[in-house]
């Protein structure tokens, strides 16, 4: 039988079964949200805590209205509004949360790691990593999978190909872990100090000119440029990385026909995507964002209730 | 059958039938509040997510009770811990929301018209309007109209005076429109500055005087006084301002027997308004804040369960 | 019959049977933190807002789990996010929050008596005091008993010392009130300039040496350094405060056999408490946070739902 957990820390260490045992879970709960009545019983009396030391409206958001919908206890804890800049280490801080009886830890974090360093002190509640610094964010590679599989009706036999600042992207990284256990083609595209040859050991093809990358893509995946970046070493000039690699119409039409346009947001228009491209036939955003809360839901669940339930149970098990 | 929405983002539009409507329904919804177990299953399964771009004490407050104690699952996003300054447009955060599923977003926004930016995008959830820069605020002009019609009996025949910065507040132009559509008179006094003679185009008659202005009102409503605009080319100085502008004992004195003392607040004792006045048994501040819990009850519920009900329905509707 | 209200404002004016009848209660609502269903319907329908003026995670998170565990709508406000600012006094802003009907208003302020002060005009709701200014933090104390109480299986005959900074801690205050009350001996130690002579008038022991202070004591209890206050007229070197008082392995030898280890929290590891002792089995830093949720539970229900009942109608009550 598959099985998730303890934790959710990242897409390393996970197999096929369970990257598809996970997307089939949350296919199940996509119904949920498109209910009139938007809620299930599955986490009734659990309490799920989303700690989050970055800031984040989306990922927040989406497992808060995820635990909410499945009548869970949401409790949010952000940077800005509490003691954690008093001195106390992570490891303190999540060991008093863990004391309060939650079930579920969602952790933002702005180090790499910080999720793997409270899965080795935390014992009595699961851990999902939201996002860690440069390292990994794999609820956000499940809904993009979950987004292709459901437009494209398989998850395997596809090239995706990412643009943009694929070295300091976490979601990047869970993309290229993901894709390469599901045998998939993954290239990367962006200025050479970007999309560094060494991602080659990953199993990614590297390119830095678009109208190379694109050619035969299923799927193009837009990263966000962080403000915060722009003007560093990597990318002195903005002006210049739009009209190098900003994702537009022509870039569609060079890839397969139908090609997917992804972009894991927040994204500034004619940036790192066109507007037309953003607002077309092609573009998945809203999907991602909709299988999002599927997704997340379907982690709360196999971390807590559903533990141990093999996927034709999860009605039985109280789920939806 | 009055019918309301597919949003509330003013009161500009409005019909008088949609505006009793309105308010007989937060009358009934009044009774929930003063009960020992506060709580319906109006909004059971629905979801309502507070956008407050900016800061906000009583309204957010306001519409988050309203939400909880219909059942709803109430979701707080702030500009303070929030990524909504990564460069994503308001347009893009929304529909970044949409597809997270909620029933209504209610919006408080910086700028004049942002709600009816978001409801030209939005067409899967219904938009509340909690205050876009200086255009409206209709919620509070409705919860004003409940609290006078409870205490005078009445909603028509009304002399409505508002004292203080009427140019920059969207308080006061909902309900100078509130006031026009139900036909009752309605008074503005500044300085000239601020009561500026085109308000006479609004219906409103203009005055700088208070003596002249409050005689005959059956209500004096004291606007906020924003300390980010003391100073400014308008206001020059605090202390002139109050010796004549801030709303005593004597206005009240000058105005009809028991007239009312309303203030939307948050308000500065002995700037806008005098403590004894705030006080007295004429103040009807603390019916407004009750009464707008009721009033956001009402619009939630007629925005999304109670769609369509004709007002006696209510009850069977689920509603309470 | 025992009874507890209106207001849990501190510590002081409490009696012995007062304390022991919380405490009770708490110490049933443990249980509930242990199910795998951590809900219960004691306070469905009431309304509880924590008003945390100052910035606080472990706090507010404990009163906000307690009350959602219990089906509270609970209502966070935090000085960041609010209008707080706006130039209301706090008194006005806690009359708009009482018009919206809140069965529990719990206060976090930096100014001492800012509780007391609501108590004076707040008369349709309760007030929890959860930390004001220099003064009192009332339920931290009662969690303290609790889980001296739960290890040592007594609450007399106790020797408590205190170590660091008494003079500028709320915790303190409250910790020595309420075990003077219980006839136990409390200490405090900390350099001259903060374990004053004054509080001899307390009942308390002073002491500037640890060896003095341990020798004998039942529990040693660390108090948080703030670092605002740092390099202050009290506390000019860390480093040397630090090495005179930063509890070790040595000073737990020095007192009695199994003499445990508390700290309110949040602490910094080698500052006020060396790090073996706070992982070691002594250390009850974790029970604290536990019983917290518990001892807040039981406050709430006491204010609302179960204002008179006498401990073994808990169960009847509806509260478990």
């Amino acid at each position: 039988m598959t099985s998730i957990g303890p934790h959710v820390l990242g897409i390393a260490g996970m197999s096929r079964e369970q990257i598809e045992f996970i997307l089939a879970t949350a296919q199940q709960f996509r119904e949920v949200n498109t209910r009139s009545v938007k809620k299930v019983p599955s986490l009734r009396g659990k309490t799920v805590i989303n700690l989050f030391l970055e800031p984040s409206t989306r990922t927040r958001t989406s497992f808060e209205i995820a635990a909410k919908r499945m009548s869970a206890d949401a409790i949010n804890i952000s940077a800005g509004t509490s003691s954690v800049t008093k001195g106390e280490t992570l490891i303190d801080t999540a060991l008093t949360l863990q004391a309060m009886a939650p079930d579920v830890v969602v952790l933002r974090h702005s180090e790499s790691g910080a999720s793997h360093l409270l899965a080795e002190v935390l014992t009595k509640c699961a851990i999902i990593n939201a996002g860690d610094g440069l390292h990994e964010h794999p609820s956000q590679a499940l809904l993009d999978a979950l987004t292709i599989q459901n437009r494209l009706g398989r998850l395997s036999d596809i090239t995706l190909t990412m643009v943009g600042d694929v070295l300091r992207s976490r979601v990047a990284r869970s993309n290229i872990l993901l894709h390469r256990i599901l045998g998939n083609k993954v290239r990367i595209v962006a200025p050479p100090t970007l999309a560094r040859k060494e991602f080659e050991k990953m199993g990614v093809e590297v390119f830095s000119r678009m109208e190379d990358a694109v050619v035969g893509s299923d799927v193009i995946m837009s990263l966000r440029m962080k403000f915060e970046y722009l003007k560093d070493i990597f990318v002195p000039n903005l002006d210049e990385y739009s009209r190098l690699y900003c994702v537009g119409e022509k870039h569609l039409k060079l890839a397969k026909p139908d090609c997917l346009l992804m972009a894991p947001g927040p994204f500034v228009r004619g940036v790192e995507v066109d507007s037309r491209v953003v607002d077309g036939p092609q573009s998945l955003v809203s999907d991602q964002v909709e299988n999002g809360v599927a997704v997340r839901m379907a982690l709360l669940f196999l971390l807590t209730t559903g533990k141990g339930v093999s996927q034709p149970d999860i009605a039985e098990a109280g789920g939806i």
